[in-house]
């Protein structure tokens, strides 16, 4: 089954110009405001999305380099599977963060609690509808030991997935 | 910006041969057992995943057959801007569902609460971490007002996305 070419449909602003300094996750995000501008072209794909308080955002990891399939997380000291991290240097590099959608003025959305690299190409923006999206009982693996810690942690080096260098 | 290529790293396998009787919502889709085939290539990727309850699966809508901007969904009479949706018919036609992860063999994953058409190219496993992904005081815009209609409903068209025709 070939899977067909994606394209940015607009992108991603927020103030992480580089890796350094880059939210590991949504809490430390906590009131990051940044903007997506989206591509004149799929304008009228955004009527009603105003209704909604939380959207989802599926963008390219552009500064990921290369594929890691084991990689040690900053978030622990022990190599995980890409599938069991969010760390950006999966097979495919796609992002996604849940963001809070404050207003849309014509093709720019303003969005809060943004945990994402500026400049990262937008692949998709879905509603977050808890119905769909929220699931209870969860169990979280290796990231149950280190779920205070990371509350308060940044990452600096993500991105780079080299062996030594931590990824996310 | 360039994209580079996607490819499939796996298949999603559900009951759900063709697209009638598609559930349109994982609540739906309750108990709905499925699994996921995945490349060997990318076995090595899985490691400690067996540790999370649940897992997100970004896929390709292999039978969205066109861009539709604006869609009205199956679950509401008015049509809606693609974005405010989750219908397949969009400009990079990834699916996103978030399922609940059974057991591990090798390279094959069971699932259950599955929502997604058999033979679904998969693109990305993630996990699913409620700290990343649990959004509160959350509003849903159009979808407010069917939020107890849709608990009940199924889709057999959505993935058309002709004029006329409902998308989901």
């Amino acid at each position: 089954m070939k899977v067909k070419k994606f394209k940015s449909i607009g992108v991603i602003h927020s103030p992480f110009k580089g890796i350094e300094g880059m939210p590991i996750q949504p809490s430390s995000a906590k009131g990051i405001d940044g903007w997506i501008e989206l591509d004149p072209t799929y304008l009228a794909g955004l009527q009603d999305l105003d209704g909604f308080s939380h959207i989802i955002l599926l963008y390219y990891f552009h500064k990921a380099k290369d594929i890691k399939l084991v990689v040690t997380p900053f978030l622990d000291d022990l190599p995980h599977g890409i599938f069991a991290t969010r760390a950006p240097t999966r097979p495919n590099p796609i992002g996604l963060s849940v963001v809070e959608l404050k207003r849309i003025e014509n093709e720019r959305l303003f969005i809060t609690n943004v945990d994402v690299l500026d400049g990262s190409p937008l692949l998709d923006i879905k509603p977050y509808i808890p119905g769909f999206d929220h699931q209870q009982d969860v169990r979280i693996g290796w990231m149950q030991a280190s779920e205070d810690e990371i509350r308060t942690k940044v990452s600096d080096d993500r991105f780079l997935g080299r062996a030594g260098k931590k990824a996310a």
